[in-house]
């Protein structure tokens, strides 16, 4: 299971095109059928004109935020906004970002009397009421005109969306910077884990949603229906997080197997042919695959919540579970590997192994013939070769988990995920993900991450105060042995923590 | 209908008191069960003694606030630390919020410094860091761990009534009054209407939620059972607005009775043996009472959408209702009277109403037999009386809408509400409340104030930017002949709109 | 708890009034609808004048149940029809069951051929084809027609309230006696519990189906909402049954308290202001309640299926509870005393007890005395006298359920429906009703019947089969000391069973 | 749209055949689970071995029949005779039926005995008693018995199966033609459509019900999950009845599409690319598919009420719609045709007709040329072979419909079903199902039956009682066409009905 997974790469354009296509009608009519309905009841101003240049679109907005009509006018006034928005070419849209970020951040006199009272306060009372009015003066126009989205069907949804737009363009416009941060601080206090919600998605969920895990899923490809419903099957469990103001839409979900003993190979979980298991027989849950889903909630996390909040409905209704861990990948291992010196490579095997890389390559040195060998794209399908490469690599991965940034934290980022939610590396599966993609980017490795509620609380203080990497004796054992005799880089405590060197 | 009642006032006691003791109980324990599951599955911290003072108190919110364990399990701290509130007696539950109030504000160095450097900001980019900055330094801690109970079963509930104990002791501690306004702050986003929901209650609606509108109700009190179903009845409407994390808890609710041309008595509305309208043949819309439940969530104002909410769902499920309307009380009527003068009460009166009243009150001076009269806790159930009071009442009771505050705004509360909302003041009814309660506060006058969607706009404005208190060309009438012949206080336009002087 | 109550007692008049003319308003006006609806969309023929005479009314059964313009319209039809029944006064709704019962009975002619065919069948095809042919000819068309009210909206209920008015007149004319067969027979199957709802009621329920549970309880009078929130606490549980084609109306339901040991009195279980238990404490279910609802399911059972159906849910959910048992009136008791030979009620007394009995009532004869003490109201006021009862009545109640009807079943009614269910009498309570009705029908004695999930199978044989009526051994012991010296009328087994002499 | 399709050919197979094997899975231990349940809580006797002969399984279900332990134990009995059904191979499901059909039949001398005393009665009352027991006598046991599967989950679903594999069987087995008869007449009360929900299916529904619709359709096959959602995108939709007892297994169901004006080609409906319609512009519902799904109720009939159900609810819900007609196969047409004299066939071509049809298939004798184009594969792929038989081939359609079978009715089965409805033949489409089974069974033509509510009744009623075929004026016109000029084998009335020559 890899971190939830990165934005850039994910979630993958939707398999069906017309998902978003189809989303987006149903949000326009809302909205109109919205407007039209307030037109008639409760008093809505008359529909403007859409704006076609800036500074129609300033007053329309102004308009919006004075709240015409008193506030409930106001929130109807925002899906006439919206629809401008929504109707919008490319370039309409980025006016539309512009003139928010530019027009409509906080008001600078303000600020600048409301910080020399501030200074100025000198007893208590004067100090909290010249605070408040500091704090209050912060809160940018732009800030309070996003939150009057939040009252329209699926309008929490425009903003989310609305801000999957803006993110590629703060790169190369400093001016949207400051609306993407106050966007983001929204998002964040809206989609707090505490307003979320928790639900199991089975095969009895409609396919409306089953479709999106479809789409959204940025791990192992759901390559069919028949695959996601061997995913969904009775051995199997998925959950994922809503907000209650978009029900139908999943924020992260992650697919579990319910299996006996840790499993160290995704292709047997996702292999459609394979026997049902008995899942009241199961005592280990494995997390195969954690998904984020909103490229607009960027930079906010669920990870953690997810995978803990899943474990507690597990436990509470498997009792028999004993065991939770993720079966993960390990993105930059291959990378990584391209960067280590020759004579660390060799130094990592045995002269037999040595050996037998180098017939198997045709090369003299060892470290030419283990890049050779993984250059080359059907190397797993030869048994000698597996054979050949599995202690080198897996001793390999062993150490490239002791690695560490400038920031004293390990290179590998779905290791700093798990590591800081209290789990612990728990063993380096030979062969784990045999998919092209598997191959290239780990040599086939996948590792579990470990969840013990007897430890979670103790590896979690460990890394975040003290920067330990915490692991299972195996692992432990596994990077003794790639350490070179003449010593460590890294101080060992009794196999099973590592203090990193910060920073 | 009123204002949303005074808090002050509402909710009063529950009729049954064992409600309050319920949701506390299932509170207390639900928050237990949290905890001990958690502690056997995710990893939480050994629960720590309930601490006893200040230091262990203020300590135990610094873990919380640390997140020992990771997030998930701050949030399951909370639920601790929310018992060790639940379970404090009246003296320990101030310490804990004083605690809160003192020791968790802001960090003032971090401010200074952040004030600096906003200061000596000088191109865009810097300056927007500094801000943000700025912005960030200013959220003091309390506020952050206050949000880490929103996670909990109940745990929004349990900070609006947190708040409820807090709101009285403001008045004698200044120092709580930070913690109020960052509690307030917190709730209003959270409290945001775009995030509630707008529901209809039936008389199919849970018993367990039925009974908190017998406790909640602040305007008109609901006796029994059998006056709440006929309350509920089939030409009767009630409609409520819910947390999505509250949602067994009304905020706010208004009832609302189908009928025939506008209603202008109550005690008509709420006679359980008056036959049932024909809810197909209405034609009008009478909102007669809406109250709100929650003392937490006192300056969160939730009347408008309520009231607006309430008219969309209406005019779409009956299309044949064209007619939006309160009834509503008149509160501080009688009390303005008291401070009129004698003069201007009796230059009010013909002369023949003049010899009316005293000739029932036996007395000299009109303006004394008025007052003595209206004393009486009887004077209603006379026919005589009634009549002989009728005109002068009336005509005080248009004369009192025109009176204003300091700030150009309207004496009376409800009318001030409902004004600002865009309605206007379209009838005074004479015995329109008949209780004890209706004739001490307003000689039994009530007032319907009318919401006409296609003067909603209008009228809001005019009251706002302008201060026109907009009344119907009936009670612009009684305004005329309520004022002395020598000349009006107020400038009045064409019958509708009176143009308040400001300040 | 008693037997499923009688319908001659129950269900009572609803508390209020308009339960019911809520309902026939409902029905009324739904089936108004969907004849318009059906007029308008599905080709119903135009309706016909409400029929005014026998021949009338008997052409519009016949054109209903001939199905002009397809089934469907037939069964829309039927809601006209409905309509003119629930229309008619008494004398129209009498003339219209005649009709039904005398006009649309089997066609003899064809009995009487199928008779003769059936008659000569020689071999085995011909007899299955002749044995089908007299089935059919014995289906009588009323039984068609009535068939096709299901599809309507409560049409259903329609059906059960039609037997409920029905039932009162087959007293004096025979000719509905058939009628009334045919719709016993079919509400049997429809109501077959196999096709029936368990659902617990529970403080969140409708108020709408609350207020029927106050309606319909036919044991111990629900006063108030009061004392229903109390029956419906934490440490309480409700279970009814529902038919799906009547989703808001109980079919029978069951009251059961959580508690630790057998309850004997009924006003613990129902005093408002006793601490609420911790059902997670509890080791018994007491069933202190069940009622029957519908009288026009008179005869057709439901009893067995909701105490072994609320037994199965409570052991799922609350699996420390090991105890079963009602908690149930003796209503035969006193009337059968006052049949009981003086002598044989001396003969049941001590001495000590005889004197005790003759000094409080002030008469010579111990029977006489005992009478008179218990023709008073207020006897079980005074603790003397309780004293002075409590011997000699527990042992005649003992002795009350050794006696037997001429079929060889025990006089108690209640008794024969849990012995049949398979229960044991467990228990006999002094005291265990106080109300007026308990002393008045059974000097406050109240029972437990024993649901013991290993022995329900073998009492239900034994009492089927052998007429045994199975006690507990306490119960044994007390009706051994109520027994004669000289020998008792029936021959002990063991302290367990005794074997009914048949007939 | 075709008549409900005929069980021979369909359900299908089912596309995946795990859907099955799933249903299975969770029905067995769904019982294994009731039986262990009921045995710790309510008595129920020790499980019995598997009978492995006649007698035993005859003893078995004696008990069952007998309830031992009471009424609901012997329910619970029924789910392990269920499971030895269930885990029997072919040859011990058939001697199960055979024991039940053999063993449990009616009580033939019981059955003498109320045919004397039947034929004895004389008065009224004796006669009607006597009329009970007769028909209380020719009640089967085996009736009983399979009564008692109802109350188990999925129970009515395992009769239902039930009754699948017993169809097959009774043609090779007289004696368990009795045994069908029972469980049909069963059957038939319990899904008799009042007790059935007419419900919608969306994209919205679990994709657990939405693969079944994929497994059952039986007219135009679904071919993957993007043509069912194609199905229910925003112009169609979808109806279906269900069982309560039933609840995820739809019985029959309805594909309708909402366009403007009737349509006529089946692609053009099942076209995935094709662009939405506007369903608020939509004036008439094609009904293009109607598909049964359990074999088990074969003979059962939900077609009339699936489709005057569904056109309530769109006339409800769209009260635009004014056309509701189906898009139906003519399924018997070209079988018709091989039987058709030549000279037959050639009157009813012009001159210029036949000649074009000579030329194209290079034969003389135009039938014979008509014969040979319509047997090649890919004649619809050739423009002017469809010009070609375009007008022979409407003509010749139009005559088939004129077609009747010895018993009055027109040869065609799915005219049969939708006239019988009340529909009239409204269309004759030329090129309306392109697929190869629909050019193989009638040269591509569809045709439409309108159900126009505003005749239904009477077109229903000159069906049933006069055994006319309702056309419209178009349809006759193509008949007069088709007609040799000697004369009609039937007569014509105004261009709009034709009486049939009866029998």
């Amino acid at each position: 299971m890899s971190e939830p997974a990165k934005h850039k790469e994910a979630p993958k354009a939707p398999a069906n095109p017309n998902l978003v296509e189809r989303t987006l009608r149903n949000l326009s009519s809302a909205w109109r059928d919205a407007a039209n309905s307030a037109a008639r009841t409760i008093g809505l101003p008359e529909p403007l004109l859409p704006p076609t240049d800036r500074r129609a679109l300033k007053r329309f907005m102004r308009d919006c935020l004075e709240a015409r009509g008193g506030e409930v006018s106001a929130r109807l006034q925002a899906a006439e906004l919206g629809q401008v928005y929504l109707e919008a070419d490319e370039e309409g849209r980025r006016r539309f970002l512009e003139v928010l970020a530019e027009d409509f951040g906080v008001d600078e006199d303000r600020v600048a009397k409301a910080v020399v009272a501030f200074s100025a306060a000198k007893d208590a009372e004067t100090r909290l009421e010249a605070e408040q009015k500091l704090r209050r003066a912060l809160v940018p126009d732009r800030r309070r005109l996003l939150t009057k989205f939040n009252a329209l069907n699926q309008g929490v949804k425009f903003l989310v969306d609305l801000r999957a737009d803006l993110l590629p363009l703060t790169r190369s416009a400093p001016s949207l910077k400051g609306l993407d941060a106050d966007l983001k601080d929204l998002l964040e206090h809206w989609f707090d884990f505490g307003f979320l919600d928790l639900r199991p998605i089975t095969w009895n969920s409609p396919a409306s949603l089953l479709e999106k895990l479809i789409a959204y899923e940025a791990v192992h490809e759901i390559r069919s229906w028949d695959d996601l419903r061997n995913r969904l099957d009775s051995d199997r469990r998925c959950y994922a997080l809503f907000h209650p103001r978009m029900p139908d839409e999943p924020l992260a979900f992650v697919e579990v197997a319910l299996v006996v003993g840790i499993a160290g190979s995704v292709q047997a979980l996702l292999d459609e042919d394979a026997p049902l298991a008995d899942p009241a027989q199961a005592d280990t849950a494995i997390f195969y695959s954690i998904s984020n889903t909103q490229k607009g909630l960027t930079g906010i996390s669920f990870g953690e919540y997810l995978i803990k909040g899943a474990v507690q409905r597990l436990s509470a209704e498997h009792p028999k579970l004993k065991t939770f861990a993720t079966l993960s990948p390990v993105p930059g291992f291959l990378r990584w590997v391209e960067d280590v010196e020759d004579a660390r490579l060799a130094a990592i095997m045995s002269e037999e192994e040595q050996g037998g890389l180098r017939a198997l390559a045709g090369v003299d040195r060892p470290a030419e013939a283990l890049r050779l060998i993984l250059a080359k794209a059907d190397w797993a399908n030869d048994e000698t070769t597996r054979q050949a490469l599995k202690g080198p690599v897996i001793r390999l991965a062993a150490h490239y988990f002791e690695q560490r940034r400038g920031d004293g934290q390990p290179i590998d980022p779905v290791a700093r995920f798990h590591l800081r939610n209290g789990a612990r590396l728990e063993r380096i599966n030979w062969m784990g993900d045999r998919s092209a993609k598997g191959l290239k980017q780990s040599a086939g490795v996948m590792v579990n991450y470990r969840y013990d509620p007897d430890s979670i609380e103790a590896n979690h203080e460990a890394y975040v105060k003290d920067g330990e990497i915490v692991v299972s004796a195996d692992v432990a054992k596994q990077q003794r042995a790639a350490r070179p005799p003449e010593g460590s880089l890294f101080s060992l405590r009794a196999g099973r923590r590592q203090k990193a060197e910060k920073g």
